[in-house]
């Protein structure tokens, strides 16, 4: 596992840096979106994530000897020192200066608008690139799907278990912070638990039940162990046989004055054993013991379950969150947007695509999201430096057909928030329990129909009327 | 991004700890198997990889003041400590006893077959699981992976371009790693170029072109600071007038006595491109000049592309190599399989599923590969404590039908390899190149219709017959 480092990067950022260098256009003053096309899991929403480590990793760029010895050792295929010597002293005094506009952590996105507005020399902005790429995309796929996977869950609690089979040790680690801004409960990965104070949670695994002669033998001693912590996975041989040994335990427990925690399910008909399983704790007097239900689950699974009339009270969900299974990349991209003419205004840039649609955005954008009655009614991409008021509509750049106008005088905020100034924090590190509870209060205001599993509802964000005409006149001037 | 911790692990693990301590069983000496139960990708074969992580992460195991301190303050629902001061206390003296027998990095794997052995007191065994599931699951699948899409490209050179989609800063510096023993020639990931010793490549991006007012005075720039170094990205306005100005930037390079190296196409027909764009730089007197391309590659979609008869002379995979798209969790699981009595013999253990062939396989397993006229053959998985010789007959334990009797007298080798006795090295860490050279040798050996993309030829793995009746029995005394 590593450090920040300046160069978690591709190469041709390094190599364009010293091209920008050499070509006495390092300082161009440039703007950069990173924004994502198409909403992850065919669902009705993103919850941005990852911010926080990404100004991070922005505080902490420095090349230091070890960088520069390594990239003043690498050459062309001519044998050719790959960079000058100059342009490596210039890099060992870099600072980033870039302004960082974000989309707050936990705070709901949609497709094209931007994640993160990024302003400042167009060295410093493509150097930033990748990592920031590497690092939101990741954490705002988790956190959706965290999201997606806690709304199939309704109020139940869903724990992240995921670490063992996630794409490498941070890997797991970033998922278990998303998935906690996404809505879980816990998580067992205890490192998360450790740095970023997410409730840790567990039960214990078949091998504890398998290192003794018996099942009751091996639950009475976890329950010697834990009398206060003690969730008893039931299915290492006999799943019924498990729950008459859980409950023998929990009347032992009882006798000492604690009380069993729940018991796990892992394996077979999770809807079937688990009323088979709530029966028979019922019965025995133990209405408040939970039953705790895992084996390869996802939002739709869950769904499913819950339809079937399983009596699950708690999901725990490993490889399908972590690794976003039917998903595993959400597709961010970073996209030059603006460049700062010597007059002081900005011009726009675009990036051409067979589609209009891939086509990129020009300017230098904001979203401004507006609300009635205490839910969503839309999200309007705009330009900075055009005004916006009065009645406001929103076109969608998929489909310029759907357009949607929004009453002058409707509530908004606007949803990118200054992050960083010439590279110097704008606020301090938040609580991570603060993204989660803007989660929250995000998906609250939300129609329903936005956050079903299949073909949710669309919600209305697009380009704002002028932005729209102007980047349809920008594509005509290619043509 | 984080450094090793023995908090890379799920709270179970630790409670379980708790529990053995309690239970004075933590001394219990047992062996574990980290193996999968499926080839990913529904391929014909799998290449090990993360062992050297793996070790270091063993290596650096120590509970600190720090993490000790953390557990010290976690709570039971009752509000009593969840670990007890005198187990905390035994938890700061602990240095993993392991002994590590291993499939070497690079190596062929097969479902069933044990990735790592892991024997040593159960209480160690345990608190090394999660981290090493977590490296070695998705190192080995990143590595397979890679082998299957440089399958696909033939000779042709693979270049990994997927940090900035990774799950993750590790995800991609472990995709790196594992994609370049798996058989990538480069990777555009600096970091892993740096700490690996791994060819790094790159070209430029749109945005170098979209920040000059246009195309050819971007490419004349770019050619000027990088004369030996330039591949250029001719899709940002329109591909084939992007082909025409590259040819007149290698015109000017080799009046200045450079090569252009190549032109990247990142989006289109890239079939078609690649032809259009081969003619043009073969009329113009450049045929040296490389055709590379990108775009949401994978090993079915290059496959296709040469069939196509696309012109490309390298690949550059990112998402789909990294995130292994289709597949991305091994789904590695890590089974108690045997415990030492107090005579010392061995006594299996099993872990009984509803369906036989996702039961566990018992004993202290070895991996004996069988080898004819230079072609593998077949691989037994064996019981170190049984002996084995003469013929010996392979039973595919997901369906017993199918058996393969190896002649005597054929040539083999025993696959793991000791790594760790009582928590020491065995060997010094190798160079990755060894490794990568592994998988090249070994991928040789194997059939082609073992390697063939889909519905490949199943290689004779099984159990070795004396196993597999040890096996029965015991999965018959359970009913």
């Amino acid at each position: 596992m590593i450090t920040n480092s300046p160069l978690q990067t591709d190469l041709y950022q390094l190599t364009m840096a010293a091209a920008y260098w050499q070509a006495a256009t390092a300082e161009q003053e440039s703007v950069f979106h990173l924004f994502f096309r198409r909403l992850p899991f065919k669902g009705g929403y993103a919850i941005a994530a990852g911010l926080e480590p990404a100004l991070e990793w922005l505080e902490s760029f420095r090349f230091g000897t070890a960088e520069l010895d390594y990239l003043a050792g690498l050459k062309t295929k001519a044998a050719t020192p790959l960079f000058k010597e100059e342009f490596l002293g210039y890099l060992g005094d870099l600072r980033l200066k870039l302004d960082i506009d974000a989309v707050p952590e936990g705070e709901l996105v949609f497709a094209h608008e931007p994640v993160l507005r990024v302003q400042g020399p167009i060295l410093h902005a493509q150097l930033a690139e990748t990592a920031l790429l590497n690092i939101l995309n990741f954490q705002t796929l988790v956190a959706t799907k965290a999201a997606r996977v806690c709304h199939a869950a309704a109020r139940s609690p869903v724990v992240e278990f995921g670490y063992r089979r996630a794409q490498g040790p941070d890997g797991g680690y970033s998922a278990s912070r998303a998935a906690w801004i996404g809505g879980c409960t816990g998580t067992s990965n205890v490192l998360a638990g450790q740095r970023f104070g997410i409730p840790v949670l567990g039960t214990h695994a078949h091998s504890w039940v398998m290192s003794f002669d018996d099942e009751l033998e091996a639950f009475e001693r976890y329950a010697e162990a834990m009398p206060d912590n003690s969730t008893l996975l039931v299915d290492t041989y006999d799943t019924l046989k498990g729950v008459d040994h859980a409950i023998t335990v929990a009347r032992k427990l009882r006798e000492k004055g604690h009380e069993l925690n729940g018991i796990r399910l892992d394996s077979g008909d999770l809807a079937w054993l688990s009323q088979q399983a709530r029966a028979k704790l019922d019965a025995a007097g133990f209405p408040d013991v939970k039953v705790v239900a895992s084996n390869d689950l996802d939002e739709h699974i869950i769904e499913s379950l819950r339809h079937q009339g399983a009596r699950i009270d708690t999901w725990g969900v490993g490889t399908n969150l972590v690794t976003a299974a039917d998903q595993p990349a959400l597709g961010g991209v970073y996209k030059l947007a603006a460049l700062r003419k010597a007059d002081g205004s900005w011009q726009p840039r675009i990036k051409l695509s067979e589609q209009t649609a891939k086509s990129s955005i020009p300017g230098r954008l904001q979203v401004r999201r507006f609300e009635s009655e205490g839910m969503l009614v839309g999200d309007a991409i705009y330009d900075v430096d055009r005004s916006i008021s009065g009645e406001v509509e929103i076109v969608d750049p998929s489909d310029p057909i759907r357009r949607k106008k929004i009453a002058a005088g409707t509530v908004y905020k606007d949803v990118l928030q200054p992050a960083m100034k010439a590279g110097a924090r704008v606020f301090a590190p938040e609580p991570l329990a603060a993204a989660r509870e803007r989660c929250q209060a995000a998906l609250a205001k939300l129609h329903p129909g936005i956050l079903r599993l299949a073909n949710p509802h669309s919600y209305p964000a697009g380009l704002e009327q002028g932005l729209y005409q102007e980047r349809e006149r920008l594509l005509a001037s290619f043509r």
